[in-house]
């Protein structure tokens, strides 16, 4: 048999290749159970009590659709953020948003400035709206704002994806020159300046809202699966001039957000204690997988998000040797995909119980391929 | 201040308007809350217990991403359909494998064929597109199987929409006429066929899985938002030939599934006998409607769904009167937006207690307005 004759060329010609692989897939490849999940940038810590005790009364008004203008979340957003509930727009976790952002602005031919490495999510987007990725190699394990500004005006790019803290290396830049960037970049450009990693960095490193929120042309993401735990809930959003977020009304899935995930994004946003809480055991976890990684003649490096790259000093391959043989241990954990950023591991953080096995699991692994 | 100036010509010419109005945006615009919620064609009744104790048994797993190939959900839905997994695409609500559907056969200026007050949604995905809307008249209420085929040849239109049974008007097609329509559209046109009330009606209106099972160019459509009483969970699935199915997988957001809705979803498909029970409560509140209906001189017409469509006999603005008078009296309902379907309102199934608001509130309303 074969498929319909009549998907559109871009369609056709798209590769069924998928941006990430679920552990649960591993799981069934290997027929094995994950005892630790450390390599999707999740929270093992959890959300707060709070947030499942919400979860949990509000689940029977799950026949309701979910309000389509997510009056209540833009609202406490708002607040919490310092700005105006235009300035906000609500969706189904971050990749969602990137999506619909890549729509807005891409046609095909586009190009599209983008980190060599950088979150494969947000290139499966490019790629599937036929936009052209032109990627700037990382200097340093950093995205390189220098290198992404040439591309971005060498290219004349309506669209340049920068994360902050980053995503896989768990680097960040210092607050002033990301609005410096920002603000050199020509107006006919974009900027997605991804914040998933927002509430983990260090002090500096944060652009204040109001120092880029009168620029028309930039969109910031955040969301509440990394440091509030609820990455199965699919809540994200973007910050902007109210004129720019507006495009998200013409095009998005308006009841496409599910009630209950909406409720919980609220309660979450609430209960700020246990955020710091958790902030503290994720600063705590990051420092455990550092000692673990050097015990074991590894190199962890910096991290500002809830993940840690550690430098295995080699190259992919034996990265790579080292994913696979902690898997067979039941241990998760992911790496980068290219070159030289794929001389690391990527471990996020979890509770004691799982960075136990990490650490059992890791010398076995490293004394096994040698 | 003005918006991002490079938007692409197809997201600037956008309206900003949006396919519904939810019922929260309207208690916020009438300072009112809603008693009855029957307008949103959600299931007042309610998922199974079995499905709330699985949503709070499971909601500490909410920090875990859903597993993105919806291995779980997929095995089930196949096994109960009589399928393979591989016929089966998950998705976050109908609404949102519709969006899926126009963007991998729709370029701009492309003819989109549907009918004229058929589902708004699948409408605003189309425009999204840029696609060009080619509507065909109900008749007698119901979609025209040979209108929407004549238009497909005559437009050779790469896309059409057919909802059975049919919203906003409740009413449905025998299943052979509809095998033969499926059969009769050339090859080169990909039919919707929305399902989205499969569960509700009668014997006779449902083709068999396997009867379209071997056309390239047909994907059906189904939902938990309906008779599972899930609509705020958003979980949607379409059902296919496998090398039309995998053509999601190329542009899907595939993290994009809530954990906990999947597991809802899983528990509602198990729990058969509560979906028995609940079909039972939707017909007799359908009868309930109807009666309603008649007790105020106006004419239901015949549902296969969890809506009655009701005929007030005279045009648009007076039904809009009602919908208006009874959002008054916090009762919500919703109309068709299409002459002459817009003679009619559409009101919802629920329990007992929202149908005895209605039935208050509808004589009072209809006296004020004359």
């Amino acid at each position: 048999m074969s498929a319909f004759s009549r998907f559109t060329p871009l369609i056709s010609a798209l590769p069924s290749t998928v941006p990430f692989v679920g552990p649960e897939a591993l799981e069934r490849q290997r027929g094995l159970i994950v005892q630790a999940r450390i390599g999707a940038n999740e929270n093992g810590f959890g959300p707060a009590p709070s947030v499942l005790e919400t979860m949990r009364e509000q689940a029977g008004e799950i026949w309701k659709y979910n309000d389509p203008e997510n009056f209540a979340l833009k609202g406490a957003l708002a607040a919490h953020l310092g700005v105006k509930p235009a300035n906000i727009a609500i969706g189904e976790g971050i990749d969602s948003l990137l999506g619909l952002i890549v729509r807005m602005v891409v046609e095909p031919g586009a190009p599209v400035v983008t980190s060599l490495g950088g979150y494969p999510t947000f290139n499966f987007h490019v790629a599937g709206f036929g936009g052209r990725l032109v990627t700037v190699p990382y200097v340093d394990d950093r995205e390189d704002l220098d290198g992404l500004l040439a591309a971005v005006k060498r290219e004349n790019a309506p669209l340049v994806y920068f994360a902050n803290p980053d995503n896989p290396m768990g680097s960040w830049c210092d607050a002033d020159r990301i609005v410096a960037f920002a603000r050199a970049l020509p107006e006919s450009c974009l900027l997605i300046l991804d914040e998933a990693y927002s509430e983990t960095g260090p002090a500096g490193s944060l652009p204040d809202i109001s120092a880029l929120i009168d620029l028309p042309n930039v969109l910031r993401t955040r969301t509440f699966s990394k440091a509030y735990g609820l990455a199965g809930a699919r809540v994200g959003y973007a910050i902007g001039l109210p004129e720019t977020v507006l495009a998200f009304d013409k095009i998005r899935n308006h009841f496409g957000m599910n009630r209950l995930a909406t409720a919980a994004a609220l309660a979450a946003l609430k209960d700020q204690a246990y955020l710091a809480e958790v902030v503290g055991k994720i600063h705590a976890a990051r420092e455990q997988i550092g000692t673990i990684a050097r015990n074991n003649g590894l190199l962890p490096l910096a991290s500002a998000t809830n993940f840690v790259a550690v430098d295995c000093g080699r190259d992919g391959a034996y990265a790579r040797a080292i994913v696979d043989g902690l898997i067979q241990h039941r241990v998760f954990i992911r790496m980068p995909g290219v070159a030289p950023l794929n001389r690391c591991i990527r471990i996020s953080v979890g509770p004691e119980r799982d960075l136990n096995l990490l650490a059992e699991a890791l010398p076995k692994v490293l004394k096994a391929i040698g």
